[in-house]
């Protein structure tokens, strides 16, 4: 691996340690940050297997790391946890015209752009599904042949199609408040519209209602949204993906959870419960 | 109780609430926000015990509230959480003339400054320990009863201070990488000397270690303190408080972690054993 990896920082945490890395991306042409956890039993030859967690609009690599308190199962199950950012970042990379949260910086929605001015930067995916892989593979404990991912709202939404894009990558899937369908909601509409042009055809391949209605599979999926949730019935619509799967016949732990809203709160609530769901998957899988 | 409290944020959290409150606060002459977690044992007429975390410099409300992870633990053990800020906010209010990080804003040092022009709006021991439990009786559903306080750094000094300044109130106090003596460091020599003015003699009724020197006491002590926290030698000193303990005959847990540092992944990998260790205490305590 040609990339550099540079440490912007080190914090013991559970035993294991989490870290803060910056390096070069070929796909973003920026410097690009993620959060790695490393559990205490990586290293010294031995190789753990991934979760990745893809966070929401506005997020950093930071939200999830310092927020959810994830480490402390991660460490108790033996699983890295890898947080990239949200998007592209630099003095280069266009925002949005008018300073919007939700396209532009801190919104990528884990596509690549095909439209100018975004298409230069705003390569996501494909950071996410094939760059930075192969950097965490070449130079962290990771065992690649074991990863789940999951994520949150704009990132429970990117968890999900990346998966079903990546047929038998991931042994274990799940999101927390995801956007389940992005042409069927006003946020995936002007992000997909934005960074694909106006073609929905093209929207629909990053759509993971739209993907599993053309044959995608994952081996089943685990979700969890809040009924408290301000962005639930314009945004978020589970019920989109409830239909979705039943009809494919994928089996979908939905969990409504009473009360709860979008936040990082709901997040930690429930997220042993993901990681564990995501550890017995990966338990299972086979060794590569 | 007079004052109002006005909700800042409401969010369901591990089958509890997190709430920020502000209100007009007395002693400060400003508002103030404070933040509470009810563990879903509380309400319906049934009070809870208190646990107070009293945050470290540059701090507010919302470090501990954010990153802690220490809902999850309050909810299980049947424990209210109050983190303070760390000092009075607002146009009004004077800040370090250099605009450093370690005296005014943020830098509370949970004393009554006498000197000017600080006296007029920093008096956080009087609000943190006189206002604001006042006001947590009154609109919260608290067992005051039964309260254990912690705190970090400055707030670890806090915590200590305060528990000896107030004899018999507190069942439980624990503190991460306290300021053990701030009369023997940089950041309590200027702070002292800022707040209190030059006369050592009334610093030395804010110094945990001058404290039990002259006789105050607690039931017992715990405190974690990292061995790669880079203030450990320079400010914080845990071997001053072990020498005073000692000498005093108070039983003092003091566990040197190895290889944690400042921050708040130090205050999450440990802050389970630290709640359990109040919730013992506090099961224990005498009903009022």
């Amino acid at each position: 691996m040609a990339e550099a990896l540079e440490t912007v920082s080190r914090n013991r945490c559970f035993g294991g340690e989490q870290r803060v890395y910056r390096h070069r991306s070929a796909e973003t042409g920026t410097d690009m940050r993620f959060a790695a956890f490393l559990p205490p039993q990586a290293g010294e030859g031995r190789r753990v297997p991934v979760v990745w967690f893809l966070a929401g609009l506005t997020c950093t690599e930071e939200n999830f790391t310092v927020k959810a308190g994830a480490q402390r199962v991660a460490a108790d199950l033996g699983l890295m946890l890898i947080a990239p950012d949200t998007s592209p970042r630099g003095e280069s990379v266009p925002d949005d015209p008018q300073g919007a949260y939700d396209f532009g910086l801190g919104a990528g929605f884990y596509v690549d752009a095909t439209q100018e001015p975004w298409s230069k930067h705003y390569r996501m995916e494909s950071y996410v599904a094939r760059e930075l892989p192969a950097l965490v593979e070449s130079a962290l404990p990771a065992d690649m042949g074991r990863q789940g991912i999951m994520g949150h709202s704009m990132g429970g939404h990117g968890a999900i199609t990346i998966a079903l894009r990546n047929p038998g990558r991931f042994a274990a899937v799940s999101a927390f408040a995801p956007i389940s369908s992005p042409v069927n909601c006003p946020w995936g509409e002007k992000a997909l519209g934005g960074y694909l042009g106006p073609d929905r055809a093209k929207w629909r391949e990053h759509d993971s209602c739209a993907l599993i209605e053309g044959g995608a599979r994952v081996p089943d999926l685990m979700v969890d949204q809040g009924t408290a949730d301000n962005f639930l019935e314009a945004q978020l619509k589970p019920q989109l993906l409830e239909a979705a799967c039943a009809r494919a016949g994928i089996p979908l732990t939905l969990r409504r959870q009473e009360g709860y809203d979008h936040s990082y709160f709901f997040i930690a609530s429930f997220v042993e419960d993901h990681l564990r769901w995501h550890a017995e998957r990966l338990r299972r899988a086979p060794h590569p």
